[in-house]
């Protein structure tokens, strides 16, 4: 494995076109320099478009019931550790509703004290905070399982994604209308066309849920729950319930249809786990990855994303070899617990056939495991809670595949 | 000064509808809740938008030449502590470039042993980093001076903003074409109409300047500088040449028209500091500010911005009584060095009239100067670099009007 050290910088870039003085002042640089003095530009606006040339979008499975599926996130195209908003991925049962924030109400009632019926006026001048978090489906990578999986990073791995969310703690709400002794469950309801219901523990909704409405800056996206939402830090997406209506407090789990039927996890002895809502350390290189083509040999950066459930990432390890060494990837600091963490590497590719990986470690000691280590463990029955090493095939003429498909 | 501290929660809220179990069953509180049973939504889509309910835009002053000049970010509208994309401020002088990436260069020539001409995909090969930085205009809340500003926070304090920016470290590039002895100077251009330039010292090239292709996860926006552009952590605006185009090694500045006629700041004395680039700490409450009504006495919580062009925010206090005294107002973490800190403090408002204004310290021990004593120092002929604490009255009805008005 050829690492490129940053100490040795110099003339590393082996490419961009050198010049001569002469070249520069030339009437003929005016055309090689791709930049003519223009006309006036477009002029300031209001609300700001990304540019024409950009044209990453979300994929999703041609189907003849759009309202109920995924879209996924072109982490191809990602830099840095932020999804935008317009590129977070998408996970509805029931169609995104359309919802006048004026007119939404959430209720808190059950086994309560005193239930309460909220506007979103008041719920955004309560006490708040903020909170850079990776959100993923616990079905992302399923179909790795079964080793038929997508061709590149963005069908493979694009169910996950990174916001800041903005909201009030859910226990400052729940201290509010006072849990009563025995409720040990928030049946928390969407107001999708579905009613969409997941059951979360009394000890996590006390914890660090948040009750949010703000992501990015701005209004959460109506894609993401607008008016609000369930954010649960490290937990499945699906159980951060969105175009959040109801949250009740109950003596029991509610068994919802996506608790029972779904995101649920069959073992190899036919008996399945449920409330599996741990998402574990996961990585997966973003660039180069599958139907990608690398120009040819040279300098390039290994660049991917990281991330775990339960804190900060510690280490990511990257192999060019198929898995026989590993090398310490630069970890983009600050490193906040349960977002993403983009890792580079500089690496030479030199023509020959390369196999790489990456290979996450988080705070609390977890090391991400191999497909083959989590097939051993949990069988093929599954199509949630996939996080093994992600190998992609760098071939000779540059050309990237995914070695699983 | 009332302040509610966070230990005593349980029935903070004095709204909210209280509920009794019966009316939730009941036909009633199915229109009491604002949400009914609907149909299905929207379907899974390719690049989301914002909710129609959202309203926020940049402003700018109406006028015929719309191509030069600012819009303002809407601050009151604002939550945690990014900006989004599509919000962030502009600061044009001949209109925003239609750039094809492909077609686009970057030249790096003068004092340098080896000039190179490169391509926007040769630069996203090289080694990268992230940072979250704020922005921010150095004639951002000039007005202030004149005690003449906008009636509202964004129309007197929106040319700032936050976003995390990815790009190649200048001083990569810089060792790469091999500055020559004796070169002082980095004369930066854009590929605007006016071919806007500015001129920066070799020593804060070689620090942390990056040369950005990234702005919150995806590529820079066209108003942004797509699709390269300057990134000089904690200096004033201009500065970060957009639509980066050339950089030219020099013995000395260019004394560019934004470096000479404007951006300088001039003193008492009829002479004009050059060069000023150094943002200095600063802070504003974006709710309630200016043209905001409270609707009643109650609980709100106080929120606002605060950032150092030196480092991280230390401290945030908020007066409630026009200066007198002064809290300590929660800081949200992770506290960024030159990036945006949101701050908070839960208040109650009791419906008698109340001056309230925050004050920044930074890391360095810098404290956020009044109005009167940046006066002192520097007079009132400058348009730049305003950092005075700022003042909102909240009347005894709710509204809210800036007090320099």
């Amino acid at each position: 494995m050829k690492n490129v050290s940053r100490s040795s910088r110099r003339h590393l870039l082996q490419f961009g076109a050198a010049l001569s003085g002469g070249l520069l002042a030339s009437r003929k640089s005016a055309r090689a320099d791709g930049n003519t003095p223009g006309q006036l530009g477009i002029p300031l606006g209001p609300y700001g478009e990304r540019s024409p040339y950009e044209k990453a979008v979300r994929w999703r499975r041609d189907t003849k019931t759009p309202e109920t599926g995924s879209s996924f996130t072109p982490l191809q195209d990602s830099v840095g550790t932020m999804t935008p908003s317009s590129l977070h991925y998408e996970r509805h049962h029931a169609g995104i509703p359309n919802i006048d924030p004026a007119e939404h109400r959430l209720i808190i009632h059950g086994m309560v004290d005193r239930p309460l019926l909220l506007t979103v006026a008041e719920i955004r001048r309560l006490p708040s905070v903020s909170r850079t978090l990776v959100l993923e489906c616990g079905g992302n990578s399923g179909s790795e399982w079964a080793a038929k999986t997508g061709p590149d990073v963005q069908r493979s791995y694009g169910l996950v994604s990174c916001s800041e969310w903005t909201g009030v703690p859910l226990s400052l709400l729940l201290n509010e209308v006072g849990v009563r002794s025995g409720a040990s469950w928030v049946i928390a309801e969407g107001a999708d066309a579905c009613r969409m219901e997941r059951s979360i523990p009394i000890a996590k909704a006390m914890d660090n849920i948040l009750v949010a409405y703000g992501q990015n800056g701005e209004a959460l996206r109506p894609a993401q729950g607008y008016p609000l939402r369930l954010i649960i830090p490290g937990w499945e997406g699906n159980a951060n319930v969105k175009w959040l209506h109801s949250l009740r407090l109950a003596d029991q789990a509610y068994m919802a249809r996506d608790e029972t039927a779904k995101y649920t996890d069959l073992m190899p002895d036919g008996k399945a786990r449920m409330f599996t809502y741990q998402m574990e350390a996961k990585s997966v290189i973003t660039y180069p990855s599958g139907g990608q083509t690398l120009p040819g040999p040279g300098l390039y950066e290994l660049t991917g994303l990281a991330w775990s459930g339960r804190g900060r990432i510690e280490r990511v390890e990257i192999t060019t070899d198929g898995g026989r060494t590993w090398a310490n990837a630069q970890l983009q600091e600050p490193r906040l617990p349960i977002a993403f963490t983009r890792f580079r590497l500089p690496w030479r590719f030199d023509g020959r056939e390369s196999t790489i990986a990456s290979r996450a470690v988080d705070e609390s000691g977890y090391i991400q495991p191999t497909r083959e280590a989590l097939i051993a463990a949990r069988g093929t029955n599954s199509a949630y809670h996939f996080n093994g090493i992600k190998f992609w095939k760098v071939q000779s003429d540059g050309t990237v595949t995914n070695v699983e498909t």
